[in-house]
């Protein structure tokens, strides 16, 4: 027998998501409507598209550039950084891992909301460290109870989302700056803004990287709509952002992801158009939600989550029914936000869909619940 | 200040390798020949390159499959083992960060070849792990001392390369059967085999999968021709492949990854035909070093290793030349086995490049050390 890592070894068989392609083998058949993990059903630009058509063509062969120069540049340049304070990860969940990994040891505590992004807790454990929930106040994340937990626990570090997932809601600039400024300094915030390209004006704070305990997350997963490619980065204070390569896969961000993230830097008028089709899309959900009596969450995310008005069993129920029908959707798990369903923006015949299913879901639920 | 893992803090701040990428931007030019990364010149099947372009637009927006399970079930049914006894992950080179992290503790002793893989030997540094090198016998891996050094150093990982690299060499399946029965239970094998298609019959062992201290590796970044999508496998008994999914990346293998190795499977007349097309570069690389007096290493891979003819010093002197002739070339550091260079099967012009560049560079080489 050989040997494993004990903290391995402890490790529940567990995945952070079934995946929509599960679902659907299980099924035998594909879902009519992907709503359920907050993708860029829109695609990605068509600047992104011709760049990785290049690149598949042209690049594919070689290792591809292990610096990711070209794409640090571009984005140290966007935020008007230096190109030392940014660095480019397999998608936000792979830099979240290597930051686990990187600023905490085995035992020492981590603070996030109960409920809130399930990949970097699975980091967490999977690291051997503890994991020390905050519950959310309504529905959004609770900063200062979360900067006290960072306190009064002694946290290595502490994880907030804003936009959040999986609510949607948000906090301005100026309270998460001044969370970050009650975090005690030994404590290192991890900002994740995956949402951020679609949130309102004001709610993303300056890009100062003056701060020495803050790394903020940044994705071209969601508004971007390159989701499969994974590529995602993190910036803040360069002594936050050299340990990343003393640990990181050499090759972390592949070619394709190099080319396709540089290109959609470049696309300005297609992010702004999309950030407009994803608030239409965000309207419309809320309508869809009102016509069946529903109340909607205000959103600054690519996603809306209705409150399905009975308990977490009847909004579960609704899910189910939901999936049955061809749609695929996700929930929030967590008591206090669990009487919610989560949709993603769509495209428009995505959400016809959505308006075809819903009524009959919710008479399903109430049928089940009755 | 924050808190720094310790092990990390300990790092030193370097790089399995200097991209050439990075070198070509500090000469101000491009290389003429691309000969130092042991890639696919030739590019990969045409039928990939289709499936990379189809998946840009049609893919790119989803998250990719979690468990890359066609692409598992294709190459089960290549090696005749189960689904569950393969992984696919982000090259060799991420499957050995996790190898390292599943298969061992701090502080544990891990086996290796003095002047074998850099990368492999970057993961034992950053996780913590002892590195216990076993110096090659002539031009190849010595697998009886290997073996002794698991037993001696009651180490927890030994990794060995089948063909090897840098030096190209091999021994056969039976010699490899032999190891493998000699190295104790308790510890694991991991088999590098990323050469594995350009090697002749009777190199692999067969892909029984019942030892349960052997992983084996395997790689589209060689003979297909897709290096910068950063797609390898793992395979072996399923209670060594289980353990990666408690910790793995969730998207580890990006979706256009999983599209070019799914479409790159299913052309088994390229695959042949690049096979003859490396082996006849090898016979090519060796007639040129013989033209110029230099002895070649019988190679297995897609790449030769070149004798200078003298010490160390001296084949870094026509390593430096030929990098600044545009040629880019890499060669073991390793007492023993550094006066060799290593050339890459490029296409027949990058050849023609060496071909070129080689007597020159001998000559200044010859002047520097005289």
């Amino acid at each position: 027998m050989v040997k494993f890592n004990p903290i391995v070894a402890a490790l529940p068989d567990t995945v952070p998501f079934v995946a929509p392609e599960e679902t659907e083998r299980r099924a035998g058949r594909g879902f009519r409507a992907r709503l359920g993990a907050n993708e860029g059903n829109f695609g990605p630009s068509p600047q992104a598209i011709e760049a990785m058509q290049r690149a598949a063509r042209d690049e594919a062969w070689k290792y591809c550039d292990p610096t990711a120069h070209d794409l640090r540049v571009a984005l140290a340049a966007k935020l008007g950084i230096a190109p030392g304070e940014v660095i480019a990860g397999p998608g936000i969940d792979g830099l979240l891992g290597l930051i686990v990994r990187i600023f905490s040891d085995v035992g020492d505590t981590i603070v996030t909301s109960l409920g809130a992004y399930p990949t970097f807790n699975f980091h967490v454990s999977a690291h051997g460290r503890t994991l020390h929930p905050v519950p959310y106040a309504g529905a959004h994340e609770d900063l200062d109870a979360l900067a006290d937990a960072a306190r009064t626990q002694r946290a290595a570090i502490i994880y907030v989302s804003n936009p959040d997932n999986p609510m949607g809601t948000w906090w301005d600039a100026s309270a998460i700056t001044r969370f970050c400024d009650t975090v005690p300094h030994e404590c290192l915030i991890v900002l994740d803004e995956a949402y951020g390209e679609t949130a309102p004006p004001g709610t993303l704070p300056s890009t100062d990287t003056s701060r020495p305990n803050l790394i903020r997350l940044r994705t071209f997963s969601k508004a971007y709509g390159l989701a499969g490619l994974r590529c995602g980065y993190a910036f803040g204070h360069d002594s936050l952002i050299t340990p990343f390569h003393r640990v990181r896969d050499h090759f972390g961000v592949n070619v394709m992801a190099q080319a396709a993230a540089l290109a959609a830097l470049g696309a300005h008028d297609w992010l702004a158009e999309m950030a407009a089709t994803i608030a239409d899309g965000r309207e419309r959900i809320a309508a869809i939600a009102e016509e069946n009596g529903l109340t909607s969450v205000a959103s600054a995310t690519n996603f809306v989550a209705l409150d399905c008005g009975g308990d977490g069993a009847f909004a579960n129920h609704v899910l189910q029914a939901m999936m049955r029908a061809g749609v695929f959707v996700r929930k929030p798990m967590t008591p206090g936000l669990d009487h919610h369903i989560r949709v993603s923006v769509g495209r428009k015949e995505e959400l016809d869909v959505l308006e075809e299913v819903l009524p009959a879901a919710l008479a399903a639920a109430a049928e089940r619940s009755a």
